[in-house]
């Protein structure tokens, strides 16, 4: 490869930021050149993650500091509400830079939606509309050639792999799906918090954010998208005893005459060429550990023993898959590289 | 307490039956006569349990060489299949023995149903039609006058309490229950399974027996009860990464013009009375670490945004209310004893 | 029982003490009259542990609002530092209640050595001449008379009492101990650090406070009584992914024409009374599982294969026998009852 | 790179054999031609651990069917004991094969130690004779040049790293060795053993095989031969709850004059060259999440307060460089290829 592109990470001292360095570490075409995590700013990166004391990375510093100059791509893996200024600001400044974005500041199309999930208006509403969804496998085209990409939630890669060829394709109806998600506790990120403490979260599970979780919308919006018309759908997530991974159990109402070999069939169909989206066969149950620190996902679809209704069960992991995986997916295509370019890695079991 | 009565517990080296002595040991009003366990008579019990090696216990037998005569109750923790023959036998010949059985034997009141899902007819029909279920809160005065109590598994003690009170007031649509359950590993059993061990376990998250799990019909068999006709109910069952535990998420919906409130009243109301049933404040969610170790049962009801529908948690202990717990709530209620003997310690946590 | 004993908890939000309260609310003889929780005061105590939705206990007010004449006892499981100050304060004017202390405050006899590790001079002398090391089967006549106990920490308990029986028999080397300790995540309170989120203890595993943990000059303290010489230790604490237990490899060198065989029987012959002291028959290996959520330590004794040395393995509860158990194992001492008032319970397996 | 050199993984449904899999996969230099499993054959590899559904591998044979021509090296994920005959037989028949053991079959030099530990005399003494022991810091040049390479037992790995320099340069006392070994449970493999089971070894720890653990006299082989003269050491493992990773804590006497600080410079200097053993800054307290599922080793030394003594801390993934990750190591040398090769990835954390 000739030159390296030269890429920097906002937000380097959460988890997403982590995987996205772990990662980034060993992507052929990548150069870290830009670390920043503001209350760390000085640090070395491994002061802040102990495993990366046996690689060479820059040290932190703050937003303010950066050079955006040293940078040709940038991944924000900040708190949400948080990045809306900073990219606006960079990319006013340095148009050139592609922007890969973890957060939830971008992935909402409707600024009313936005505003009524996030309690603000939003803040760069230009850079809103021009933002492209990064779920790879469904906007590949306009993400290969997009200067900012919005990466869907974790929950909403996990969910929508498995519902939107089946929606599209009008095989179930879309006002009656019942998505019962379960997530690893990475998911609530790095931040202190009393109920993801190892005594508290370890040896129990209960759902959280009941019919009120921000990854609602953004499914609702794409689902929508997908049949035609708004509907709503039921989104419970729940807290798993585990630090990697996510499952939805997705519970969807077949048209007449539809079978849920159809439903296989049909997601078989629409990820024949997708190197990180599986179909398992008739029979095979998706776990999550068959996805642990990999970039894939795995889909399996169960009929009912009532007739009419099926079962799809998606996983994938939350941080590459539903985060820093698919950032870099996201960037193969839009640098033009292969797109499992440093994601080829397969999970690890056990 | 003038005498003792004296118990049996067969099966006493898989986790319902020891979870069973537990708690016998410190029952003010029982006292262990009889242990059995074939693959392991002649051993002391804390050599198939070494956190019994503090108490004084007798020794494993065979049921072979059970002495009935020593005992006035006998629990059952046997495999499911191997107790009908056992106990229609211990009945036969002492007819005055109580018998609270743990397994799935005598759960299924319909033959039919019974041979479909196990594989063979029943081997003691007679007494499937006298054994009483023994979901405590729901059969409490049939119980109290019973030989023969079949207890619930514990799916159907988690979801059923949650679902019965509502189902019957005909508040929600009882042919379109969405249960999408969570168990621990305890949950199944301590035979050597690959799928067990810890390392295959841990650290992850998947559902098995997708619409094939035993506990199936053996909800629909109250729920159908409960709403004066056959329904079927979508039942799902996901292994999680921790020992004890159990939570179903039920998605209901409701009949126009009913709330959620209005579930919650009503599960409030059928439970008034009931010491180990506790119906959560609006907004508080049951966690299964508030019940490990207890016999408590916590149920949470929730408005989903999705207008007319809504969300009820419940959970518990799969090894105590779920089942060793439940068994000796029914043997207090058999023995004439106060429902909450032996039975009031609280949640072990953190 | 005639009357109960009201007690007071002090520091109910903690770990130690809300286990307190699980094993105070179910211990025939006492009453709980007061909880103190100076950040939380004002809210029910299941806001704040929601195990304890299921039973009725007083509101969590601040330490300076505490009723002192509603309460005959007072358990303190309050940070370390903060003890001294309202113990003094509190006996001063109500000489006639008994304190359990928890805390580290009153551990160290010798003020030069507690204002070395705890960074400042002692605040209540006079008090810790007067308070007893609350070690139960070493200090049992002194507890039964004793106005102020300081209870060991979980560590100097499972290793002393291993321990100190084979050092004051003078059968093992004082001067050449190493104690490889290890314990879980709840040791290290409830309070909001990084390295004790689940994401980050989980699956994990590492040393901490090497050469430097205030449990050592305790340990110190007390062998070196029983050795009647200054000696040092060495004990290295380790972070385990559990939440309850606590496990201490003691390597030892015995003196000469001792054998390990020697070794258990002096330390049988020390508990040979103690009813949650057991000494395990040779070649059963003790192991944290067998005392999860009890009062019971069981000690271990291997010869190793190099001559002249041995290893002794000591398991407890660190937040019953380590803490809040042993707390009230010396208040049954204190006030008459007897030792195993309350504490029966066998460990919560699996 | 021109050709790719074939392998063969006998013991492909282990977990050494499935790691060595997994990375092998991603080795760019490496082709997967043979796998073998006896009991599994006839099964595609993910039918035995489904998360290899994502890639192209054969299918599982017996090691009687295998193509020996197909394949120009071997490991072997064997259990103990049945691989003598089989590599014995193989490079009879094939000498010009490369093998790389990952079973302990050639580990020790001394027939008399091997029939004492094993049980049996050894079926292949003249290739005893000639296997290298695969320590690759320590063994490089004749690993380069090995054709039968017997990769080290975990536990050796982590504490021979730690130990041999110091051990060698004279500055500790090698007859007084203390290595309080911990590991997660994959290192008890995938066999069903009760004690195994997430329910049994979840939430709790235990020493195991104390003064009777197969890797003693492997260790004692090592450090007898760097301190010229034959030790034994307290070696004494425990099992705690983990999947992935390893840490021994090993505690030594230093000669007169020597600080924890000659140690680390000691072993900083042995390892300067190393790309996969790091030696932690004054500090910094090394843990296996620093390095799950990666081959790198990390080490911290420690002063301890008693004189004259300090504490040594290793660790790493007890499946990667304890184990697959080595034997890929070694594989590389005697290949010719760079030692780094495929092995590059950083540890999954959290």
């Amino acid at each position: 490869m000739a030159e390296k592109i030269r890429i920097g990470v906002l937000g380097a001292s959460g988890y997403t930021g982590a995987d996205l360095v772990r990662l980034g570490v060993r992507h052929p075409a990548i150069e870290i050149a830009l670390l920043t995590a503001n209350s760390h700013a000085g640090k070395p990166m491994d002061a802040v993650f102990p495993h990366f004391a046996f690689v060479d990375l820059p040290d932190l510093v703050t937003v303010e500091e950066a050079d955006w100059s040293a940078v040709d791509a940038v991944f924000c893996g900040l708190p949400h509400g948080t990045t809306q200024e900073i990219i606006s600001d960079l990319l006013a400044r340095h148009p050139h830079i592609k922007v890969i974005d973890m957060s939830a500041d971008f992935r909402l199309r409707d600024p009313d939606t936005y505003a009524t999930w996030y309690g603000h208006e939003h803040r760069a509403l230009g850079l809103q509309g021009e933002a492209v969804y990064g779920l790879t496998e469904h906007y590949a085209t306009a993400i290969a050639s997009a200067r900012l990409v919005a990466c869907p939630g974790c929950y909403p890669t996990a969910s929508l792999l498995a519902l939107l060829p089946i929606v599209g394709a009008g095989l179930v109806a879309a006002d009656d799906i019942v998505i019962d998600a379960k997530s690893g506790v990475t998911g609530a990120g790095r931040g202190l918090k009393q109920n993801t403490l190892f005594s508290e979260a370890g040896e129990g599970l209960s759902p959280y954010s009941i019919a009120k979780h921000r990854h609602a919308p953004e499914i609702e919006q794409e689902i929508s998208k997908a049949a035609g018309k708004t509907v709503y759908v039921n989104f419970t997530p729940h807290l798993i005893p585990m630090s990697r991974g996510e499952l939805c159990t997705s519970y969807v109402r077949m048209v007449p005459g539809t079978s849920a070999d159809d439903l296989r069939a049909c997601l078989a169909d629409a990820y024949q060429k997708a190197p990180f989206v599986h179909v398992a066969r008739p029979g095979v149950v998706p776990q999550t550990q068959n996805v642990r620190g990999s970039n894939y996902v795995q889909i399996g679809v169960f009929a009912d023993r009532i007739p009419g209704r099926a079962i799809v069960v998606s996983v994938l992991d939350n941080l590459v898959k539903g985060s820093a995986g698919q950032a870099l997916q996201n960037f193969n295509l839009m640098f033009g590289l292969p797109e499992t370019t440093g994601l080829e890695q397969l999970a690890l079991f056990p």
